[in-house]
């Protein structure tokens, strides 16, 4: 294993008609299960760096915790197992079985539709603004930034930025986990994410946005796609859409007025 | 909605330094809720098509089910709820239990482990062997059938394909989902997946290689990436992975010989 989270592999590669072997920088991949007051919660597949911050921007975005001081202990093992324990465990533990157990799923009640009930009683009142031209250049430092994307092909990337820089840039061969990661860094260093937005190399589905729904980031920034339904819940938890952010392009797909115009 | 799985959303998009309100095709995404035997199992969001296959997909590469004869009833609902019934319901609960519940997580006791474990116990014993000109052929002919995505860039694709020709296409939101939806019609079709082989237009994680393992699918091929433990594990499970295969270009990462070389 390099330490950039790649590894090289021999590989037979056939390239103008020839068949050749070659070694070739391929990305990590490692399970990491998070352990809760004892009790395995999830196994995450995940590039195998800052597992720390994953595991408490897991629970972040998942709602288990809050803030960092809802954890009295993190522990990251070499086994690939973190241990974390909540200090006062009967609200998360209570959520843990809301979302985990089996409920009946009669009609309108399964656990998505109540996910999603709770986070559209309350869109987001943040009047966050940020210049056009600003998410063109930070949506390209995104992109240079990726170094483990050139070398494999096999990962996604997640910044945290303002109008002015990127703050925080992770990678990882999950989406999800890139984003979760970010989270986990804001936590430790208690950096609020209100006032910051997203930018993501992967698509916008409905999970990204019920992710940002909770924790009050108000503007996602994406190089790809979005889907119809996550421009739905956009509009109703009122964030800000921006897709297909490349070269000088962009499409903004709701509450446009947090973009600002003067692009040049 | 059209009926191409695609919606026309009102946007502001930005082009040569001009704003301009257009109508551009986003993919559907939607909620599907699995109720096994009258109980919530899951909900996926995917791509609203072809829902049963999804449903049956993924029984199957989950483990619920071997054959369609497992299942007494599937019924799809209009308000994205599947309901499910097992013929002999014993066997599979206990499992979806143990994949479910939340196990003590000491040492190597994690259930991802343990489905690793059950899984590398027993490698694949196929012969088959693919032509690298139909590899390269057939990974074409995946790229050209991708219309959701030419429109939407929102989805991925997945066929099943033996030397000749492409079987089965399905898109998808998700790179899971897209496998599940063939093996459904699989399924349904009672076709066997042993002689055939999966061409992929996304990433090769471990989760795919477990899908394939239990599928008994010896080959996997894909445009994009695989992961150093998806090529750890298919070189354990006897797997042949192919990845970038695009144009003229493959990379073969494992046991090779399933790939006939005479390329012209």
């Amino acid at each position: 294993m390099n330490n950039d989270n790649s590894v090289l592999k021999k590989i037979l590669t056939l390239r103008d008609n020839q068949w050749m072997e070659i070694e070739d920088p391929v990305v990590m991949e490692a399970p990491v299960t998070l352990i809760l007051n004892g009790k395995e919660l999830v196994t995450l597949l995940c590039t195998p760096e800052k597992i720390d911050r994953l595991a408490l921007g897991f629970l972040r975005s998942e709602g288990f915790i809050n803030t960092i001081d809802d954890l009295s202990m993190i522990r990251v093992k070499e086994d690939g197992l973190v241990d974390l324990e909540l200090k006062s465990d009967s609200e998360a533990i209570e959520k843990l079985y809301g979302k985990r157990t089996i409920t009946s799923g009669c009609g309108k009640g399964t656990v998505f539709f109540n996910v999603l009930d709770s986070l559209q009683s309350s869109p987001l009142e943040g009047k966050l603004q940020v210049e056009a031209a600003a998410i063109t250049r930070l949506s390209k430092e995104l992109q240079s930034h990726s170094e483990l994307f050139k070398r494999t092909g096999g990962v996604h990337s997640a910044a945290l930025a303002d109008q002015n820089e990127i703050i925080f840039f992770f990678e990882d061969i999950g989406r999800h986990n890139a984003v979760d990661k970010l989270v986990g860094e804001c936590l430790l260093g208690r950096v609020t994410m209100e006032d910051k937005f997203f930018i993501l190399s992967g698509r916008i589905t409905s999970e990204i946005l019920l992710k940002a729904a909770r924790l009050k980031t108000e503007l996602i920034v994406s190089r790809a796609a979005p889907t119809a339904l996550s421009i739905e819940l956009a509009e109703k938890m009122n964030i800000t859409l921006v897709g297909f952010a490349r070269g000088q392009r962009m499409n903004i797909y709701t509450h446009q007025w947090r973009v600002l115009k003067e692009h040049s």
